[in-house]
């Protein structure tokens, strides 16, 4: 039995590099996951956020965060020549990539390109050389990427991904149930496996009112 | 051989109390943790963030989230009757007891009073009971709270939280190392056995530009 699994990312997150570490674990339990671009800006603006790398604080504590789990992961971590950058021309190369399997395999050698080589995934001689090694025609992609149709699909994407709840990259999703971040793998794992939670006392709960606003 | 660790906490987040159902693991390896209160919002005003209750999808993400996380280590959820709520007498009732262990103590059973047992740690009757609870002088903790210096300390303690970069609760500092998170928890512990990153590296990365804004 197999459970579809929609893996919402952008290649600006490195913890959505590091949530594609942890998804041969999630294929060993029948997991059949769907790599779902989404621009992360595009949530942000939704939701009235601002991004982690907007936020000096959160800036210098991200990027050492993720270089422990890198670390203690046993993974290389060079990190792009910039960052933030402009993720549009990756996401939608990945868009661009019809087939499932062929768009995990783009997207994979995309993430590990930019968080594990440093390379500079804005760039589309890059992006080329990347769908090359990853077995793909770049030109190909390239120019499938440069439709029309791909920048309305990646916003349309964006937009259905919002509706869904989602907020932030990487997010699972099974059915209508998210799982937002690397860190909570083990918990679309439990879910996938069976685990519920109380949904009455939930709803209770999210019912109840603020008793106090900033 | 002891480890000074810093806790700081609100009781307003619920993966404050969370983090609070691992402290043991701390203690266990020579931690000497150090309950330190802050104002939650202060934080968000600083960095001028967006609290995750302020954002509905994320609101209704967190409780579910943290039900999930709850569930899985067989902790009762109840929450409280409203939130957000105003954690100010809570806070300040916390900073009064200058005991460490007290101090403790009684934040410990206030955590689990609002999270667990769904009690409203706005009241300061409630407050109280949770001091007597924690056998301490609820009336003495009252009144020490009501000290201006008290309000003053807390504004203080914050203002040096957020010196010290801390942006959100629950976070761990052992020397000016940060750990934003009850899910890093396992980060502080490899932190507190020795693990370390590559500092230059990093440093390189954090100097590097930002090549595109949103």
């Amino acid at each position: 039995m197999t459970t579809p699994v929609t893996f919402y990312f952008d290649p600006i997150s490195p913890y959505a590099w590091l949530a594609s570490k942890a998804l041969g674990r999630i294929d060993a339990i029948g997991g059949e996951i769907d790599f779902q671009p989404v621009l992360f800006a595009g949530l942000l603006n939704a939701h009235g956020q601002k991004g982690p790398a907007e936020i000096p604080a959160k800036r210098r504590y991200i990027f050492r965060d993720v270089l422990r789990e890198a670390t203690r992961a046993g993974l290389l971590f060079k990190a792009p020549p910039g960052h933030p950058f402009n993720p549009l021309q990756a996401l939608r190369m990945c868009l661009a990539v019809t087939d499932p399997a062929a768009r995990r395999r783009f997207a994979m050698t995309m993430l590990a390109a930019c968080w594990e080589q440093g390379r500079d995934i804005s760039d589309t001689a890059e992006l080329k050389r990347i769908a090359f090694e990853s077995n793909l025609d770049g030109d190909a992609v390239e120019a499938a990427a440069r439709q029309a149709s791909i920048k309305v699909q990646l916003a349309a994407d964006t937009e259905q991904a919002i509706q869904q709840g989602v907020f932030g990259v990487p997010t699972f999703q099974v059915g209508t149930e998210l799982f937002w971040g690397a860190d909570r793998v083990h918990s679309l794992l439990r879910y996938m496996q069976g685990a519920r939670i109380d949904e009455a006392a939930l709803a209770a709960i999210l019912a109840r009112p603020a008793s106090a606003q900033r």
